[in-house]
C-alpha cells in the first residue's frame, strides 16, 4: 500500500524533512498523487506538516495498531512475520482461523481496535470497546500433540504479564490458567483454540484481548485497564510490540523443549499459589491449596484430605 | 426435495402399486410434474416401471448413497439425523468442518462417492476413486477434553470392523489406532480432526474411508476392499447403515463414560496386541513388544529393556 511505503520512508529519515518531489521520484508517482496520500495519513492521525522548501515532515503519530507502526524494527524470528490490522472485526481469533484454514504462515497476526462479537473462554463474551485496548490473535504451528497445547497457553499469559511488568511497571499477575491481574482485577484474557488431529496439531490460534487505554465503566464489573491502574494514557503500540517480543521469546524456548524454563517463570508471576482456591468445571466444584502447576499445565491442588489432585480445566476463584 | 418425497411416498407402500394420480394428489403436484420427477429418479438409477390401470412400481432401487436411501428405517439416537450427501466433493471432513463452523447438529453426516481431495491422516492423501466406495464424516459435539478424542478414534475404528464382520463376516482387524484391515491390507481409514479450546471440545469430525467394491487395481499398495476380500460385490448402503447404527451405539457408550467396555471389544479386534512392532513418529522409530492399549488409548509397547512405554501417536508396523 502506497501510504504505508510513504510511512516507511519517514521512518527511514526520521531526523529530516522529506519534499514532495523526492517522494515523487522514489515511489514512482505523480506530486498530486503524494498529496493525495499525505491527505490520507493525515485521516489517519498522522500530523504532518509542510515546510516551505524543506518538505514534509512527521510531526506525531497515533496510537495506532496498524502493521507499518507495530513493525517498525520490529526484532522477532516468528511472531508478527505478517499483520493484518482492522479497526473493526467480528473475532480476531474467526479471521486468524479462516487465514490458517488456507494456509497463512505461522506467527502471522490478526490484530483489531474493537470487536463486534470477540469471543473468551468456554463460549463466553469478551467485551471489546472501540479504539482503548488491542485485540489480537496469532497463529502457530507448533509440532506437537493437541494435549501439549497448554503449554502456549501459559506461555502467553507469561508473556503479557511480563509485557506489562516491563513496560508500566505494574504488579502484573497470572491466574491459571491464563487470565492476567492487576490489583486482583482482570486485565486481560487468552483464548487459545486448535484445529487439530488426534496426533497432530494443525495450527493454534491464541487470541488475546487486553485492555490498555479503556475506561473502567466500559468495561464489566471485576475487570481493569491499564491505564486506570498506572494513572496515566501508555502507549497501546508499545504495549503490543512488547508481547510480540516475548512471546517470540516464549515460544522459542517452548520450541526448544524448554517448558520447564516457562513453567518457572510463569509460577513466578502466579499469585494463585499457595493461596485457597476454587475450581469450578461444569456443575462441580473442588476446593483446596494451589500448590504447584506441572510440566502438563494442570493445577496441582492438596485437597484437605491430604492428597493431591491434578485440574486440568476450569476457572479458579481464590478464596480468603 | 420432492423427488426424496416420492420414493418415500413408495417406501411406505412398498408392496402395491402407486398411481400418478395418487402421487399428484399426495404431493400437491400436477401430473406432469409427476412425470418429470419419476423420470429424474430413473436417471439416478431407480428403476420405475408404469403399468396400465395400477400405477408405478419400483422394481429394483440403485446402491446409491443418498439421505433416503441411507436413513430409511434407520433407527439411531445421534448419529445420522442429518445426511449432506454429495456425487463428489473435495474433501468430505472439509465440507463437514465447514458445517461445524457454522453450528450444525450433532450427529450430522457428510457422505461422497468420490472425493476429489480426500485427505488421510498426518497430511497425507487418500485416495476415494468414483462411485465404488464410501467416504463420510461424522459431526460430533462431545463434552470432553482435547486429551480424551482419542477414544472416540477408537470407538469409530471398532465400529467399522465390527460392520464389516456383522455384514460380510470377514475378519476385519484393527491396526492401533484406527486403520482397519482384512488380511493384513487396509480396507478402512479414519481422520479424527477437532476444533477446541485448550479445556473445550467445540467439535470432532470423524473421516472414513471405506473401500467396498472398488477394484483392487484403484487402490494403493497395501490396499484392499471388501469385494476383493469377500468375492462379489455387497450393499454399500448396508454397509454405510451398519457403520452408523455402530456408531451410535458405541457413541453412547463412550457419553456414558464406558471407555472401559469400548477399550476392551476394540482390543478383541487388534491384531496388533502381544506382536512385535515397529512405531514411526517424524523421524523416530521405536521397536517393542505391543501388549495394551490403556484407557487413554496409549498404545503400552514392551520394550527391550523390560519397561514399558507409552505411545501417544505414531505408524505402526508388525514386524515378523
Amino acid at each position: 500500500m502506497l501510504d504505508d511505503k510513504i510511512l516507511n520512508y519517514f521512518k527511514k529519515h526520521e531526523e529530516g524533512y522529506i519534499s514532495g518531489e523526492e517522494l515523487s521520484r522514489e515511489l514512482g508517482i505523480t506530486r498530486a498523487a503524494v498529496w493525495k496520500h499525505i491527505e490520507n495519513l493525515r485521516e489517519e492521525g498522522y500530523s504532518i506538516e509542510a515546510f516551505p522548501h524543506l518538505g514534509y515532515k512527521i510531526i506525531s503519530i497515533p496510537d495506532r495498531l496498524t502493521e507499518v507502526e507495530l513493525k517498525w524494527q520490529l526484532k522477532t524470528d516468528i511472531i508478527a512475520g505478517k499483520i493484518y490490522s482492522y479497526k473493526e472485526t467480528d473475532s480476531t481469533n474467526n479471521t486468524a482461523y479462516n487465514l490458517a484454514i488456507h494456509g497463512e504462515k505461522e506467527g502471522s497476526i490478526v490484530i483489531a481496535e474493537s470487536q463486534t462479537a470477540g469471543r473468551g473462554r468456554m463460549g463466553r463474551k469478551w467485551v471489546s470497546p472501540k479504539s482503548k485496548g488491542a485485540y489480537f490473535s496469532v497463529i502457530l504451528r507448533p509440532d506437537i500433540l493437541p494435549k501439549e497445547v497448554s503449554g502456549i497457553t501459559l506461555l502467553s499469559a507469561l508473556s503479557v504479564a511480563k509485557t506489562i511488568r516491563e513496560m508500566a511497571d505494574l504488579a502484573a499477575f497470572i491466574k491459571w490458567p491464563n487470565d492476567v491481574l492487576i490489583n486482583s482485577q482482570k486485565v486481560c484474557g487468552i483464548l487459545t483454540e486448535m484445529n487439530a488431529e488426534t496426533d497432530k496439531i494443525n495450527f493454534v490460534i491464541i487470541g488475546i484481548g487486553i485492555n490498555i487505554n479503556t475506561k473502567k465503566e466500559l468495561l464489566p464489573k471485576g475487570a481493569t485497564s491499564i491505564m486506570e491502574e498506572y494513572g496515566a494514557e501508555i502507549s497501546r503500540v508499545d504495549i503490543v510490540r512488547g508481547i510480540f517480543k516475548n512471546l517470540d521469546k516464549y515460544y522459542k524456548l517452548f520450541g526448544s523443549g524448554h517448558i520447564g524454563r516457562i513453567i518457572k517463570e510463569y509460577k513466578e508471576f502466579s499469585n494463585f499459589l499457595g493461596t485457597r482456591v476454587q475450581v469450578a468445571y461444569h456443575n462441580t466444584k473442588i476446593e483446596g491449596y494451589a500448590v504447584d502447576v506441572d510440566k502438563d499445565g494442570a493445577l496441582i491442588l492438596r485437597m484437605d484430605s491430604g492428597l493431591n489432585e491434578r485440574v486440568l480445566a476450569g476457572d479458579v476463584t481464590m478464596l480468603r
